[in-house]
């Protein structure tokens, strides 16, 4: 199992948590982001949209990293991470596309403004800030309605669409928006819970 | 069963289509997207991020097109449209990453510009349009390769991901972009194969 990846990235932190989840081995090889490798014809090849991660088990490629982990749940039997239930499994599928459709995109402008602007000393645009802002709040406010209800996502266990939240909340805290989290009890009481797990300790915080 | 939809909606007719497959009775409630009935308390009760569809399942209720299919096709077994076999699996999942990720955002784009501004004598935006084009046939040109391999997005069976990428494929048509489907050998026997599925022509060409 061949992860082709880069440490920092949001969609191979997903995959990589997912194989850790089921203690699998696999061999992880950079695609150095930050150099524009994954728009280089090598990387090309292996996915033709030209971004991160690939997964190659065994000469069987797939790419996009929520496709990527529903196979590896579906291959990988130990410690399931889909619901059995018919309706856990419907939410789980609703709350990654509610990770797709409504937190990613404005949750990455806000961290790249805030956080990785400020490593690269670049001024941060506000009129980014100003307009992802507002998208990312409604999104949080309402996850919090559903996890006041249920300890995750799914319900009562750990789930894909667990997985598919977290890179993206645990990016606000270095871009000093923790309070974003903090101030939402059931979130803050999810993500505690979440982030303990070692398959995420392994993974987080590493950015080459 | 109820489903609060459009029926011109790309992703209302992705739920429609699905049920029809599966011969599923529903009642069908239309929530005017053109007066932003989407957008009124009484529908953000139902979906938070106010877009179309939503299912109402007995009291069950669960929003974002493509989470409601994978709900559709774990509760009801006949006419499966998820392959057992892991490897079809993945790629069925990675089909429908591609649509949601890198298809029916430019798709809808140059729809909007070249079909329904039309219809509304609105002046078409070429910048739209220029930025969107290439944007398409790229996706096309990928997925003509995969259905070179094999009839169907997800290997030898119909599966969601055809359903998902059905109504964009569909509007390209009265857009004035047919050739985009017919110049690529393997895509326009794919959407002859698929739009002749009894299923997609009961839905299909109704606007309210």
């Amino acid at each position: 199992m061949k992860i082709y990846g880069f440490p920092a990235s949001t969609c191979t932190r997903k995959v990589l948590m997912t194989l850790n989840e089921k203690d699998y081995p696999y061999e992880f090889i950079s695609v150095d982001i930050r150099s524009g490798e994954q728009k280089q014809p090598e990387h090309l090849a292996r996915h033709p949209f030209g971004v991160v991660p690939v997964m190659d088990d065994d000469g069987f490629m797939l790419y996009e990293s929520r496709a990527i982990i529903h196979y590896l749940d579906a291959k990988l039997t130990n410690n399931p991470l889909m619901p059995k239930d018919v309706k856990n499994f419907g939410e789980m599928e609703q709350w990654m596309n509610v990770e797709q459709s409504y937190l990613s995109f404005p949750a990455v402008q806000l961290v790249k403004q805030l956080y990785f602007a400020k490593m690269q000393r670049i001024a941060p645009d506000t009129a980014i800030i100003e307009g992802a802002m507002p998208k990312v709040e409604y999104a949080l406010d309402v996850a919090e309605k559903r996890l006041v209800k249920q300890p995750y996502f799914a319900g009562s266990t750990f789930s894909l669409a667990d997985i598919t939240w977290m890179p993206y909340i645990e990016y606000l805290f270095p871009s000093g928006l923790g309070e974003l989290v903090n101030d939402r009890v059931a979130l803050k009481a999810w993500w505690e819970r979440v982030s303990a797990r070692p398959s995420w300790v392994k993974i987080v915080g590493k950015f080459e």
